[in-house]
């Protein structure tokens, strides 16, 4: 048995990576996701070890200089990150794990971890993609432009990743997702030791 | 629309490369399977430009020389070889086309096509190997043991191979080679131009 994969979900707001992911989960209880640690304060129904790793300033500086985390990164002076001994025990174990990310988030991973497998997930168009912000109800119309405006430079950056998905329905992309993972375990470069070892 | 995508099936003999291709083919009727050329005579039931292009000794010399073919060998006097043509063809179209073929073919084509997508076929033990050869019941003692012999010289080009799909059923089998077309579809590598024309 190998090791698992790192399967690792990105692309810009509003492109729907968190449903994506949601579905994948789903339909496949096999899939470990990723756990990320913050410094802010557990929201009413948030779990420790399921939600986040919740942790103090202190301790989040120590695994930024230790090494310890896959990305992180401040959002108003709060601090999230990936650590990385939860993702590589997974991996070891053969479990795969799926990480959703921003962009920047991912392309900090593939520094770390090239072996990973990055998916751009895209909206259908930037029409589309400015109408699930707005819809979203949560945003200010500032936000809402600024998201939107970096979107298309973001959309640049496909170029670094292994596979694009267009989200023009969940579950056509859920799909891809899963024939992706599936092929990535038919690669020769990921299995070729088994085969020596079989025949 | 892009350009379609060469699936070339290949492994040793015994591994069960042609029920795959036909249940591959039979599910996914918009798959296009490569025809051969060849310089031996049809026999009853052979339909020309349906199983093989029945073309002579001269022609065959003729492809060979003009570079129209993707691979060939002789094998008994006559010869076998892919026509170019028909592969790129379709291609272009943006047909999808199965090619199955020998592991000595299969490295002919890579070196003329390599942005083709190379699997290859194991069975699940040389012991399994074995007895499907000798179950055919086509071969003399003689043919299977050169057969068999050679098997564990050709598992060791799995390397030049993308991808490997162990052959332990037939279905599970053929929707590997369903997720790896579906997954080689969503490689940022084949559809970066057709994203920079969308965003």
């Amino acid at each position: 048995m190998g090791k698992g994969l790192l399967i690792v979900i990105s692309g810009p707001s509003g492109a729907g990576k968190g449903t994506i992911c949601k579905r994948l989960l789903e339909k496949n209880p096999q899939i470990m996701a990723s756990i990320s640690a913050t410094t802010r304060a557990p929201r009413s129904g948030e779990e420790e070890g399921v939600n986040y790793f919740f942790i103090d300033h202190n301790r989040f500086k120590n695994m930024i200089n230790n090494d310890q985390l896959l990305e992180y990164a401040e959002v108003y002076g709060n601090y999230y990150g990936t650590p990385k001994k939860y993702v590589i025990e997974n991996l070891e174990k053969g479990n795969d794990v799926l990480l959703e990310i921003d962009i920047e988030g991912a392309l900090q991973i593939k520094e770390k971890f090239a072996e990973g497998i990055f998916v751009f997930i895209l909206p259908p168009s930037l029409q589309e993609l400015k109408s699930r912000i707005i819809n979203r109800g949560t945003e200010t119309e500032e936000d809402i432009n600024t998201r939107y405006g970096s979107a298309r430079g973001e959309i640049n950056q496909v170029i670094k990743y292994d596979y694009v998905v267009i989200n023009d329905d969940v579950e056509r992309a859920r799909a891809d997702i899963e024939a992706i993972i599936r092929a990535e375990n038919c690669k020769v470069l990921r299995v070729h030791e088994e085969i020596k070892l079989r025949f």
